[in-house]
């Protein structure tokens, strides 16, 4: 693939001793990679002057295009903008533009008060060009020497994201003529990814040179991302197709979703669009299901709600599971799990049930129900479909992997 | 603080193509910032041999520890193994002990198949130490040249962790470390870090050189880290709680623990020495309470279930919230809140209950109750708290910080 690569400097102690996650960096690649440009390295340096040169430098040596995060915010740690200054043997001339353009932005902004600081961010490189801050007051700088092009923006976010969307995607790629690229996704569950990789070795060793293969587990599902580059996009989608049409007759009903979205949103959309609704019954899973469905805008639409019955006094006293098989069968058991289904449905009234018991661990297995055994049941009115799983060693993976299982099965049921 | 640096490289396309956000690098810097290393840079490459050899020579010119995660799963596009290989200047060879730890890792994982890939798992560089993945199939290399160390781990974050916790840090600490370190934190709700860091700021500049602070915010509670590094023990404890006594003066009430640990488990801990019982009864966190209580290992001695109540009916239906009151004052008023509390609590017999109802938005915020308006009640059999709280901009974030303002209430009323 050889389309326009970037490099990502992102500036700032804070990443570095992990007060912050860089979010930014994998923003960026997304927009970057839509617009056709790839994303070679992501380098997080310190506040520090002469790291940041030699990150530059760096960088310069590998690529045309360095887009730099942070470290231009007013105060004494923030040294971005000098040390760039040194850099491309410049000075600092005051910008009355840039001045305007914060009396704009903070023109309804009754807490906002200029100091000296403020004033300070109109102090600007003179061989550069400027490009004002829509949402904030450090301005964004673009600089050019001998064709490369090096730009400083904020690392806050949603200002960085304003700078990005409208005005330094659009100015690169008038710049530098890009190729399109193009990524498609699909969902296999049931396979480990090396069971998979063996599965698909032969497709794999057929894939054409400008289609690239990238494998990426999650709990349970592996995503298989193809990214193909071309100037032609009409083609280059035609390509990527056939080389999908041609893994579902290796993987068949394997492939459980086409798009690249977590299964809670893929489930999400069916039920909305089939208008019906879900509560969700969990033991093991401990409100996780629940969790992920919500942390979704929307989801009102399709999900009522849930139990998590922890103890088994809840499985009986809420979600109606008859003592006589909790004691027979135990909790972890096809009769339980379905019971408890059936339950969630009936006593939230809705068309659909999702119901988890498993033993998450460390402690509570025995030896013909070991930590990580799972039974997960799955209902819409009139149909129930209820499966055991043997699910990983930590507490985090078994709550994971039965929360992925589940969603797989609401979708078949579906 | 004069500590060792270190310096990561994160191997893997779906970084650069912004598909996984880069969480490994700030949980490793924290973790190693805890154990006295500093990281100097971070640095993300491709899965390409050339690529990958570059990033390690310049990391090894400014540092003596490089720790590398990703790159070394199964498949083709992975390879970190092969790319050191060639780096250290020796072969693949095949190590049993490696397909033994494989072996008993998957013991319980009945879905799980031996394949030519597992195999080659347990082929590993010839010249390095093997450290075993206790969660996993790829092993740990530990490779060491004049004195520098590299260390190539997973990068499934929850295979990265276990190995980092117990294996890796440890090693480092007993090769590099010559001073003794301690750490100890307070967590601090209520306030914002900057107006944190204007209200201490007096008591932070008298800090002894040999104190290191940190702000650590985590969702409106903002911990401080205090580490002291020293050769006497005793006497570096002793000046930091004489520090951590003169902060209480300051702060007061806002410290609400002096332990490092999720509020879920400080207030888990509280109920289990109390042998009291929970019920959660969750709309705006949507089950994110109970997933934080049950992600913990022997919660279910006090956690005992609760009811997302996302949709109204389930309110009246399930925890009995008046249709009068809910008609009257909304789903997200103290009246609603206290009653989905009282509710959950009678439901699942319990001791104590928590409820949450707020708009998590993007859309359903009115003039009056805007996005991010959150009440929250906690009671314990007959004592009830409320309280009304403003939260945030983004649907994750009101999330998150009810979570956090719910547990701190709970850990008042206990």
């Amino acid at each position: 693939m050889n389309s326009k690569t970037v490099e990502i400097i992102t500036i700032g102690d804070e990443i570095l001793i992990g007060q912050i996650v860089d979010t930014n960096s994998a923003w960026m690649a997304q927009e970057l990679n839509k617009a056709g440009f790839e994303v070679f390295q992501i380098t997080s340096v310190h506040d520090e002057a002469s790291h940041i040169t030699h990150a530059l430098d760096e960088a310069l040596r590998r690529t045309d295009i360095v887009l730099i995060t942070g470290g231009i915010g007013p105060t004494n740690d923030d040294i971005t903008k000098k040390t760039l200054c040194q850099y491309f043997h410049t000075k600092l001339v005051f910008d009355p533009s840039v001045l305007e353009n914060i009396k704009q932005v903070f023109a309804n902004r009754l807490d906002f008060v200029f100091n000296d600081l403020t004033y300070s961010q109109a102090m600007v490189p003179e061989n550069c060009t400027i490009i004002q801050n829509r949402v904030g007051t450090a301005p964004i700088t673009w600089f050019e020497q001998e064709g490369k092009v090096v730009v400083s923006m904020p690392g806050v976010p949603y200002e960085m994201q304003e700078a990005m969307r409208n005005e330094i995607i659009p100015r690169l790629q008038t710049k530098f003529q890009t190729q399109k690229i193009l990524h498609k996704t699909v969902q296999v569950f049931g396979y480990s990814e090396s069971a998979l990789a063996i599965k698909i070795a032969d497709w794999e060793k057929e894939l054409p040179d400008f289609i690239h293969l990238a494998y990426l587990p999650n709990y349970g599902i592996v995503k298989l991302r193809l990214t193909g580059t071309s100037d032609n996009l009409l083609s280059l989608e035609f390509a990527i197709n056939q080389q999908i049409e041609s893994l579902k007759q290796i993987l068949g009903k394997a492939i459980i979703a086409f798009e690249d979205l977590p299964m809670e949103q893929i489930v999400g959309n069916l039920l909305a669009a089939q208008g019906k609704t879900i509560a969700i019954a969990e033991s093991c899973t401990g409100g996780n299901i629940a969790h992920r469905f919500t942390s979704h805008a929307g989801s009102s639409e399709y999900f009522k709600g849930g139990v998590v019955a922890y103890a088994n006094e809840v499985k009986t006293d809420v979600l109606q599971v008859t003592p006589e098989d909790l004691e027979k069968f135990g909790a972890v058991s096809q009769q339980v799990v379905e019971q408890m289904a059936k339950g969630a449905l009936q006593l939230l009234r809705t068309d659909t049930a999702i119901a988890t018991s498993g033993i998450a661990g460390p402690s509570g297995g025995t030896p013909d129900k070991p930590v990580g055994t799972v039974w997960i049941a799955v209902c819409i009115k009139e149909k129930m479909i209820s499966r055991l799983f043997h699910f990983g060693n930590t507490r985090e993976q078994i709550i994971q992997r039965t929360t992925q299982a589940a969603l797989v099965m609401l979708k078949e049921i579906l």
